[in-house]
C-alpha cells in the first residue's frame, strides 16, 4: 500500500504517461490485461499487475487511479472491475477521450458509491505523454488534490515555465468537454493547412519539398506552432521504399477518431456556430469516399482554369485569418457550454493549458490567453483588440486565396467557412429578414420589425 | 362510433388538415383542450370535443387517431391521455415534427399495448394542410391502411396528378426522418436564396422590388418552385405602416424550429457530409446574434471593395448549382440512414412526394425522382446524367458569384459549402494524405499507401 498512483491501461499513451510519472519520482503501479503489453511495460521498469486485486493492494489510500483505456465501453468495463475493490474517498481519473455526457453518467454512478471521478483531457500524443502533455481537468476539488502534485510535475511547461495543467471546474465532464473542443480546433487547423497545401500542389505545381520550405518559413512568424512545424517535417520526409516524398505515397482518405465529429455535433446541439470545425469534419468524411471520388472525377474531369498567379505571401496571412475565426468559434462553444451547464469556465485558463504539450500548442495561444484575461466577458475572440488588428490585416489575403481556389476548383471548405463566419458576424445587416418574411408567409411563424417592438404577422399575398 | 378519423390538436395545422379531410367526405371528430381553439373549430363546422372519453366514443373501431400537437412532451402527454381509452388494433398517427428517435421509443411503448404508431411527416404549412399537403408516412402496413384512403384523398397532386403521399417504410420513424431531411433541404434552399438576395441588395444596390422581378423571372426557368415564387411575392409586398418594402422592415434575426438543426446533427452522427444544410443552420444562428453583430460591424466597418460588375444571368445558374449539391447531400443522408437502420427507402418515392404540397416543391424534383428511378443505386445525385449536364453548365457561374461575394464581404456560407462539396467530391486527389501523414506523425495512427496494401507507420523525423 505504498504507490502514489495506479494506472490502468498500458498502451502507448498509458505507458508513456507512466514513465513520465515515475521519472518525476512518484511511486506508480500499473494494471494491464494484455500479457504482451504487460511484458513491454515491465521491460521498461514499470511495476505492472495483471490481476486487479494485486494492483489495488499496492495503492496507498485514498487511492488515486488513472484510467488510460479506450473511450467507450472499455471505460465502463474497467470501472465495473475496479468498483468492488474500492473504498469511500478513492478517486478515479479518466484520461481517455470519453464523451462528456458519459462522464456525467459515470460520475453519478460512482458518487453513489462514494467514489469520485475526475474527467481528464490529455493531449500531446505519445511524445506529449512521455515528455509533458497538456492536461485539462474537471471534478471535485478534494478529489483533484489527490492527483494535483503528479499532474503539475508531469505537465508540459509553457514559455513562461507555467505547467500546462489546470483544474478548470468542479464539474468532471469539463475535462473531456475541453479536450473535445481542443480536438475540434485541431481538425480546423489541420484542414486549413491541408487546403493551402492542396492549392500549392495543384495550382502552383510545387513539390512537397518546396511546400515544406514554405511552412518552415511560416513557422518563424505568427503561425509558429507544433502543427505548422509538423507539416514542414512531414512534407520533407522521403519514402524509404520509393525515394519519393513519403506524403505523396500516403492514401488521401482521412480517418477520424470521433472527437472532432462530437465537437461539431455538440456545437449544433448548443446552437453555437462553429462552421470551420464542422466543415473540417465534413472534409474528412468526403475524403474517405475514395472510390466514389475517383468515379466522380472521371465524369466531371477537371474544370480547372489556368493556374492563377498568386502572391505566396498571401498564404500565411490567409491561414492566420482562418485560424483566428476557427479559434473564436471553439471558444464560443466553450463559453456557451459553460453558461448552459453552469461550469464557470475561465477561458483564459483554457488557452493557458493549450500553450504547450498539446497538438494545437502555439505562440498564438499566448495572445488568446491575454485576450480573455484582459476582457473575460468578450463577445467573441475576434473582437479582442489584438485580433481585430490581425484580422484587419489578414482577411484581405483570405479573400484572395479563397477566390483563387474557387476559380481553380480547389476545395476550400474550412477557409471558406471561416470567411463566411467573419463576414456574417461583422455584418450589420444579415439577409435573415428575407428568411423571416418567407417563414411568416408560408408558416405564419411571425416576425419582429426593425422600427417597433412586438411580434407581427402579415398576409404576404 | 361512426367517425372515420379523430384528430387531436386543432391549432392552425390540425384545423386546416381537418377541414381538408371533411371536404373529402370523411367523417371526422376532433379533440382540443383549449376552449378558444375548440370554439374556432366548431365555428368552422368541425365536430370537436374537450373531453377525451367523448372523443374516443365517437370513433369507429379499430380507431384511427391523428395527432397534430407540438412535437416533444405534448406528444407524450396526449398519448398517455389516450392510452387508457384505446383497444388492441387502434392506430395513432403522429403528424408533428417529432424527432425520429422519439418515434422509435413511442412505437415500442405503444406496441407493448398492442397499439400501432404511424410516423407522419406533414409539409406545406397552413395552406398545404388546408388544400393539399405532402405526406411522408412510415409504419406497419395494416395500420397504415387504416389511414391510407384519407391521406390519398387529401394530399396535394403533382403535375401528373399523382397524390403526394407515400407509405415509405414499415418503420414508423421514417415518416419523421424524411420530414426532417425535407426541412434541412428547405433551410439550404432558403439560405442560398438569401445569399443571392444579399448580394443584389448590398453590392448591386437593387431595391426589393427590383430583386422581386428577378426572382419572378427565374421562377419560369429550371428554378421554378414554391420557394422562388414565395421570394418574389415576399419581396414585392409593401408595408402597410410605412409604405416601404415590408421585407426591409423585418428584423434580420432568423429563428429555427429545430428540425433543420436536427438534420445537421443527424448527418454528422451518421458521418455523412451535408455541409450546405449545416451551414444554413449556422447562418441562422449567426443572424440571431443581432446585437453582437452591430458591435462587430462598428469595430470592423466595411472592408467592402468597389461594387463589382457581375452578369446577373449568373445568379440563377449559381443557385441551381448550389441547389443540386444541397439536394445531393440530403439524399445521401437518407440513403445512409436507410442502410444504417435497414429501412429499405426508395429515394425516387421520396422525391415523388416532395413534388407538390410541401415547401420545397419544385419542377426540379421530377428530375430527382427520375434520376433515382433510372439508377436506384446512384452513388450521389450529382452523378445522374441530367445533373452532370446541369452542373457542367452551372458550376462556373457558382464560382463567379462566390468569388464576387468573397471580395465584396457578402457572407455566402451555403453557396461556398455547396461548391466546396462539389470540388471535394469530384476531385481525384484530396489533401487528406497530408492529414493522415500528420496524424501518423504525432499520434501513431498509421496510414495506408497508394501503391500497396496494408497499414503503415513511419518515424517522420
Amino acid at each position: 500500500m505504498t504507490a502514489d498512483i495506479g494506472v490502468c491501461g498500458l498502451g502507448v499513451m498509458g505507458r508513456n504517461l507512466s514513465l513520465n510519472i515515475t521519472d518525476q519520482g512518484f511511486r506508480l503501479v500499473g494494471y494491464e490485461r494484455s500479457p504482451d503489453l504487460r511484458e513491454t511495460a515491465r521491460a521498461m521498469g514499470l511495476d505492472t499487475h495483471g490481476e486487479i486485486g494485486e494492483f489495488i493492494r499496492d495503492l496507498r489510500r485514498p487511492r488515486a487511479i488513472l484510467l488510460m483505456v479506450t473511450a467507450g465501453q472499455p471505460v465502463d468495463q474497467i470501472i465495473a472491475a475496479l468498483l468492488p475493490h474500492l473504498h469511500a474517498g478513492d478517486v478515479i481519473a479518466d484520461g481517455g477521450n470519453s464523451v462528456y455526457c458519459d462522464t456525467r453518467r459515470r460520475l453519478a454512478m460512482l458518487n453513489e458509491n462514494s467514489i469520485e471521478l475526475i474527467g481528464l483531457g490529455v493531449s500531446g500524443g505519445k511524445n506529449g505523454a512521455r515528455h509533458g502533455p497538456s492536461l485539462m481537468a474537471g471534478g471535485n476539488e478534494t478529489a483533484y488534490s489527490r492527483f494535483s502534485p503528479i499532474f503539475t510535475a508531469i505537465a508540459a511547461r509553457a514559455n513562461d515555465q507555467m505547467p500546462c495543467v489546470e483544474h478548470l471546474s468542479t464539474a468532471a465532464p469539463v475535462g473531456h468537454f475541453v479536450k473535445m473542443m481542443h480536438n475540434g480546433i485541431e481538425y480546423a487547423d489541420m484542414q486549413m493547412i491541408a487546403e493551402i497545401y492542396d492549392f500549392c500542389r495543384k495550382v502552383l505545381g510545387l513539390t512537397a519539398t518546396q511546400i515544406a520550405d514554405m511552412f518552415q518559413t511560416w513557422n518563424e512568424g505568427p503561425l509558429g506552432s507544433f502543427l505548422i512545424q509538423t507539416t514542414a517535417l512531414v512534407l520533407s520526409r522521403k519514402d524509404d521504399l520509393t525515394g519519393a516524398a513519403l506524403v505523396d505515397m500516403v492514401l488521401d482518405s482521412a480517418g477520424q477518431k470521433g472527437t472532432g465529429r462530437w465537437a461539431a455535433i455538440t456545437a449544433a446541439k448548443l446552437a453555437v456556430a462553429a462552421p470551420s470545425i464542422t466543415e473540417s469534419v465534413t472534409a474528412r468524411i468526403v475524403s474517405s469516399l475514395h472510390s466514389q471520388r475517383q468515379r466522380a472525377a472521371t465524369i466531371f474531369k477537371s474544370q480547372r482554369t489556368k493556374p492563377q498567379s498568386i502572391d505566396q505571401e498571401l498564404f500565411p496571412d490567409a491561414l492566420l485569418a482562418g485560424k483566428i475565426c476557427a479559434y473564436a468559434q471553439g471558444f464560443a462553444v466553450l463559453s456557451a457550454a459553460s453558461q448552459h451547464y453552469d461550469w464557470g469556465l475561465n477561458l483564459a485558463n483554457i488557452a493557458k493549458v493549450w500553450r504547450a504539450g498539446c497538438i494545437i500548442q502555439a505562440d498564438f495561444l499566448d495572445e488568446v490567453k491575454n485576450a480573455f484575461r484582459d476582457a473575460p466577458v468578450l463577445d467573441n475572440l475576434m473582437l479582442a483588440p489584438a485580433f481585430v488588428e490581425s484580422l484587419r490585416r489578414t482577411v484581405p489575403a483570405l479573400r484572395e486565396v479563397i477566390s483563387a481556389s474557387v476559380h481553380a476548383s480547389v476545395s476550400v471548405p474550412a477557409l471558406s467557412a471561416s470567411l463566411a463566419y467573419f463576414d456574417a458576424y461583422t455584418s450589420r445587416h444579415s439577409p435573415a429578414n428575407l428568411i423571416q418574411a418567407q417563414r411568416d408567409s408560408f408558416g405564419a411563424h411571425g416576425y419582429r420589425r426593425i422600427d417597433r417592438d412586438g411580434k407581427f404577422h402579415s398576409d404576404w399575398r
